[in-house]
């Protein structure tokens, strides 16, 4: 393990996450944690259950799966290094999605390192936390991300950008290659592929290989 | 939608089953569920939070996550079309999987569609259900699958493999490609297209590119 990679990790859910910006990464830092030990904080603003169906008129037909929360915001550790925030329908929800955003405004000084999945972009914009930095999102959402950060440099062809001690990353799927990227970057090369090859993923390294970028 | 398209879906978990064996597929079909309504099952022996760390023996510092079932081995619905069944460390638990086996044996003649994920295929195995069939596993815990079932005609060199229907995917991340697959299959070439195009999925389509294969 390199020295002063981090092992505490948090992941903020809401109502309407995409289960996919969450269990991309995690499924990642679980196979990671077999050989480098990690603490992660699961939280929301209940310790209720957080579905990824939106609370709010969920669409008729729509199928989701319930998360189990460890903490809330408001009792969250105080020694999160690493913040994951996803995206999901349940971003286009202001009001209810206002506690994640106080959350990484107040969060964002102490930490080591904040990422973000899909429009999980849009929460950290609404923090200011991304001013003047470079940052991507979803693809087909682009427009209304870029309408939350006005003050931010999005980038629209990317896989992952990383400014500083923020990586930011395309659509659902490309949050998995942006982790894998963090984790060959913080724990090393050979740990990301040990990890790939244990999760069977054929990673993209290039982050500036983006096949979705014509869709924005 | 083509006709005849299966509409109820369930997932068996059990405690230690693999994060992304059951979110990669859960959340193409979260999607797809947006422009073709389905229902989705949630199984477990309990209706108690399922944890990706395997009940017994937890290595120290592995981190995981809590799903909830939406209903029991013992009271699932009866209507289900698509039995998805994930795999994970859980798996080499012999006695505490048996009523995932017991309930895919039991289930499996009245099922249109079998599919597993990793070392899900030993539960599948186990089952006696893939006795002559072709189908496929994880690729470095492939001798163990094998010996789970001698009478499978296992395939070393595959993504994932179709045979009548039952679908089997190498490990993890394999099964993404194959619900894609699926999903095309049953659902239509364009609404594959349209769930990865709202994912930013770059699909494997190739069933014999298997970049791990190397591995078994």
């Amino acid at each position: 393990m390199l020295s002063g990679s981090p092992s505490k990790f948090a992941v903020a859910l809401f109502s309407g996450f995409q289960a996919l910006d969450v269990f991309g990464p995690l499924d990642a830092l679980n196979i990671l944690s077999y050989s480098h030990p990690l603490e992660l904080y699961i939280l929301s603003t209940t310790l209720d259950p957080v579905s990824t169906i939106p609370a709010k008129a969920p669409t008729p037909g729509a199928v989701g799966q319930s998360i189990v929360p460890t903490h809330t915001y408001q009792d969250a550790p105080n020694d999160i290094e690493v913040l994951l925030v996803p995206g999901g329908r349940g971003t286009r929800d202001l009001e209810f999605t206002q506690p994640v955003v106080d959350f990484i405004e107040a969060t964002f000084p102490n930490l080591r390192f904040l990422l973000t999945v899909c429009t999980g972009s849009s929460l950290a914009a609404r923090a200011g936390v991304l001013d003047g930095k470079n940052a991507t999102s979803n693809k087909l959402s682009f427009e209304w991300v870029m309408s939350q950060g006005p003050n931010v440099k999005w980038v629209r062809q990317a896989r992952w950008v990383q400014d500083g001690n923020i990586w930011t990353s395309s659509g659902v799927s490309a949050g998995i290659d942006m982790i894998y990227a963090f984790i060959a970057d913080q724990y090393g090369e050979d740990a990301a592929t040990q990890v790939a090859t244990v999760s069977e993923y054929t990673r993209n390294t290039d982050s500036t290989n983006d096949p979705f970028s014509k869709a924005a």
